[in-house]
Order: C-alpha cells, then sequence, then structure tokens
C-alpha cells in the first residue's frame, strides 16, 4: 500500500501557520486526498492533558527539561496514536509544529542543547518529515508591535526568542531538503505560492508511487 | 556545607516500602537530622498532575515511551525543585521510588531497554542515591497484599511484574555497592534491622564528614 504524507509546519505564534495550514489542507481535499490535521503539543487525549501542563500560566516553577521530557512524552503518544498509523493508511497528515519545535525551542531556547534531539529521536521512532515548511519573522518586527515598556520577563522572553529564531535558522542550513524557510512578513498570497511551489514536486512524486 | 543523604527504596507495591519509609524516617528525626519524604512519580505540584496521568486507569492507550517520558519529567522537576536543594542543604531526602524503577519497569517490564537508562540520565542530572533498599518478592504475592483498586501499572499481567523482578534483580547485581536486596517475605522487623544494618555505616561516615 503507498505510503502518506507527512508535512509539518514550524515557525513562532504569529507567523500565519494557521492560515496556510488550512490553506493546505483544503488544496489537498481539493484533490481527494485524505487529510488529518493535527497539532503539538496535543493532538491524542493524553496529549491534550500534557499540553495542559506544559502550558498552564501558574506553572512558572517549571523546570526546562521537564518541559522538554513532557513536550516529548505527548509527542511519543502523538506519533504512535496517530501520525504513524495516518501514514501507514496511505492518508496525508498536516501537523502544526513537530520535533523541530522542541529542538528550536528546549535545545536552542532553554540552551538544553543535543539531549532534547536524542530525547526526540526516541520519541518518534525514526519518523521525519516529507516537507517541512518554517514561517520565519524577525523576532525584532513582533516586538515592534509591542506600544509599551517592557517588563523583565519580556526582555527575557525577546532573547529567548531570538535563540529560538537562531535554532531553526540552524535547522534549515541542516535540513536544505526538508525544511523550506519562508519569510512570513510575505503576504498570505505569496506564502501560499512559494508553499505550492515547494509540495507539488512532492504531491506529483507521491501520486506516481 | 555537608552535603545531604539520599536514601530510596525500591520494589513492587505491597512489599512494605511504606513501613520501612517512615521508621527510617523516625529513626533519622530521634537523631535531630532534617527529614524529607518524598515519593515518585510526584513530589511536586507539576509531578502530581503528570502522575495523575501516568496512573489513570482510563488511559489504556498510552504507549509505553510516553509512559518512560512522563515519569522521567515527574522526576526531572522533583530532582530539581525538592531533592538535589534538599541535598545541597545538607538535609537527608527518603525516597519512595526513583530512577531504578523506571528502569526496572519501562526498561525491564514494558521492554523499552536501555533508551529509558539515558532519558533518565538527563533527568537526575548525575544525582545517584547514597543507598537504595529493595525490598523483593514474588509477584505473585505481592499482588495479594495490596488491599484497593489496582492502578493502571498493577493492573498489568504477570508476564510484566515478573519482567519488573528480574530488571530489579539485575540492578542488584550491577550495583551491589548501592542497591540493597532485601527478602520482603521477612519480618517487619527483620527488614528494620537489616536496614539499619546497611544504614549504620553511612550514617557514621556521614556525621563524621
Amino acid at each position: 500500500m503507498k505510503k502518506g504524507l507527512f508535512i509539518t509546519f514550524e515557525g513562532p505564534d504569529g507567523s500565519g501557520k494557521s492560515t496556510q495550514i488550512s490553506r493546505l489542507k483544503k488544496r489537498l481535499e481539493s484533490l481527494h486526498i485524505s487529510t488529518i490535521l493535527t497539532r503539538e503539543p496535543g493532538g491524542t487525549l493524553i496529549g491534550e492533558k500534557i499540553r495542559e501542563i506544559i502550558l498552564d500560566v501558574e506553572h512558572t516553577e517549571m523546570d526546562h527539561l521537564t518541559e522538554a521530557l513532557l513536550y516529548a512524552a505527548a509527542r511519543s503518544q502523538h506519533v504512535s496514536q496517530v501520525i504513524q498509523p495516518a501514514i501507514d493508511r496511505g492518508e496525508a497528515v498536516i501537523c502544526d509544529r513537530f520535533m523541530d519545535s522542541s529542538i528550536a525551542y528546549q535545545g536552542f531556547g532553554r540552551g538544553l542543547g543535543d539531549q532534547v534531539r536524542i530525547i526526540n529521536e526516541y520519541a518518534v521512532r525514526g519518523l521525519v518529515p516529507d516537507l517541512t515548511f518554517l514561517l520565519l519573522l524577525d523576532p525584532a518586527l513582533g516586538k515592534k508591535r509591542i506600544h509599551r515598556d517592557y517588563d523583565r520577563l519580556e526582555k527575557e522572553e525577546d532573547e529567548f526568542h531570538q535563540m529560538v529564531y537562531q535554532g531553526y535558522m540552524q535547522l534549515a542550513a541542516a535540513f536544505p531538503e526538508r525544511v523550506v524557510a519562508i519569510d512570513a512578513a510575505k503576504s498570505i498570497l505569496e506564502i501560499e505560492e512559494e508553499i505550492n511551489r515547494h509540495f507539488d514536486p512532492l504531491l506529483e512524486e507521491w501520486s506516481n508511487q
């Protein structure tokens, strides 16, 4: 049986991932390709419960490695319960964030380094996206949208997001075949065209399998 | 400043860990040694929330690696927030289950092997117990001693608990200096005496630091 497709979207919040994800999904459905849309952290009942722990604003005491391990736990459940079975059924899976997020946010942003990659390689069990669309936005650009004085945490967060940005850039450089870096400052239509330009050859190759 | 003591108790549920833990705690307190009693999974607010996810009997779909990663996440929080700070303050920490449980239950019982050790070495950041009391009980016997509803792990097949038992035996063989294996079928007093016989030299060495 034909193996499915696995497409991930990466980039900071506010970079327009959701818009592009729903456009790509519509396009796949118009081609009568059975498509699953999912997200991380979450995507399963257990994963959504883990997501609640990770994102709860009350959990200010959360250790960085705990955070990384919780993301990996949610991902392990997501891959084994949802993503891999769908791919095995020959379906297309579009996922909002995947392993690259952990490397960028925990590995680079939190400074945990290579242990994040190793932990996540266990979690994904060899699964690698066929294509990853990375919507990149200069963190300084986002910062300009805050029209007041920054507090101590926002200053710290800015540095954190700069590290995440550097992490994403390094991933794009390390995996040029898989990761398509797109300037998220472009218009929605321009981004969509760029996505399709990279997606079409994969789709053709896949259809002719 | 004098480094604290870190004592862990291992063994299946129903092996009498709790009884021995509270006796050891009383003994330390009678010697005016500040002692913290804690448990895994759990021991922190975040860890207890992770514990709920792990042990929930509804979560029959939980992937084995997800389970291992959740235990490691709870442990990472526990070590960084509670155990290591207490040891750094010179206190004694008695912990009901620690890294050996993951190796026995997930590494051996679930058959995940060495990845469990690697993930947990990240989680504990070099922290190793000074002494581990392993209360070993034939799995068939242990189950009979639990007089309440089983949690998700306790509900597992006998074959699983046999593998856990084998795992514990291998840990005792691999770390004879640290891990004291005790026959949990002995009387409470006999076990207590055996614990004290191994604990006293450590305590003396520590007191003379």
